[in-house]
């Protein structure tokens, strides 16, 4: 590898690395010192790579972002043939990870929007514009749904998918205090059989 | 006052200035320091108050689920002659109080419920307290409102305030997420005009 390589593979790995941080241990119970240890760099050598743990914290906010959009994606894919299956195919999928790893971690995005509020800027801006694409995400297979009959045509795709999105964050939450991933069940279950539910008269188009 | 009442006093003062604290800076984004400035007391004599930050941060959550129990007492008192509107008051008038606060702060309970795990086990244990009596007033709540066709009566009481509960703080996280109260106003419609709904049969008793 060249130098400027080098440099780029170090960079990715403490992305990496500050993913499973900061879900964790959250933006102010994580510090450079952990970070650096964990990537086995001297302190001094992180801000060669960002200047400040706020800019850090952001880049590894919109990583996080830039993973999930291409589970996304590969939704939005399968939503062409059945969108409401490929909705819940797709929870059903984040379902079974928190029973694999045991109802830990949650949403690195939902973590640090609760617990961050207006002192780090960069961090509240990448989590806003992700939160807006997972919106436009969910509300694209939900439309999609809709013209199918598949659900229930009353209501806006948008609000239907920020509730859909705030509910699961909120159900995440629940989770991570109770540590079972019994919410997460109920919140799909709910979701589904209620606002998500076909509707009585068939395809709206 | 006397030196013991003294000391409740300042305890109680170290108490209230927590849950403002805690709520905007989370567990990890407090110290000590700022707790004991804000308080104008020497650091050494917040150890006389408190063992450790955690044990401070878990009578802090207490003292805020005291304070909030006392409002889901009223409503519950407020519940008898019409519970499905006593419920829906309750939540109009936290929106409210957002509006007027700027879309700031959240809950303390979901705020520090998405930023622990584990860390800090005293806290972990009164927040998982803590929602469980918000699910037994709101399950008692509904309930009730079932009892009178007020809510449909296809799900269990304990379900529904639980998925309550999780798709409040999701919208308060979102709320603080994007700084506007939307997201609470669209929570409560959805949930209301859904899954609270009145059962189209009528009373169940």
């Amino acid at each position: 590898m060249g130098s400027r390589q080098r440099v780029a593979a170090k960079r990715e790995n403490l992305l990496d690395l500050g993913v499973e941080q900061l879900r964790t241990s959250g933006y102010h119970g994580t510090g450079i010192q952990q970070v650096v240890g964990l990537a086995g760099i001297p302190k001094g050598s992180f801000y060669a790579y960002y200047p400040s743990k706020e800019a850090f914290a952001a880049a590894v906010v919109r990583r996080y972002a830039e993973l999930f959009q291409a589970e996304l994606d590969r939704m939005l894919e399968a939503s062409r043939e059945r969108p409401r299956a490929a909705l819940r195919d797709f929870f059903d999928g984040l379902v079974e990870r928190f029973v694999a790893n045991g109802a830990r971690g949650g949403c690195l995005i939902g973590n640090l929007g609760a617990e961050l509020e207006g002192t780090a800027p960069a961090v509240s801006l990448a989590l806003r514009e992700t939160m807006g694409a997972w919106r436009t995400a969910f509300a694209d297979v939900i439309a999609r749904a809709q013209q199918r009959g598949e659900v229930a045509s009353g209501r806006s795709p948008g609000l239907l998918a920020d509730f859909l999105i705030n509910a699961w964050e909120g159900a995440l939450l629940r989770m991570k205090v109770e540590s079972r991933v019994d919410p997460l069940r109920e919140c799909l279950e709910l979701l589904f059989d209620e606002l998500l539910a076909p509707s009585a008269a068939g395809p709206s188009s």
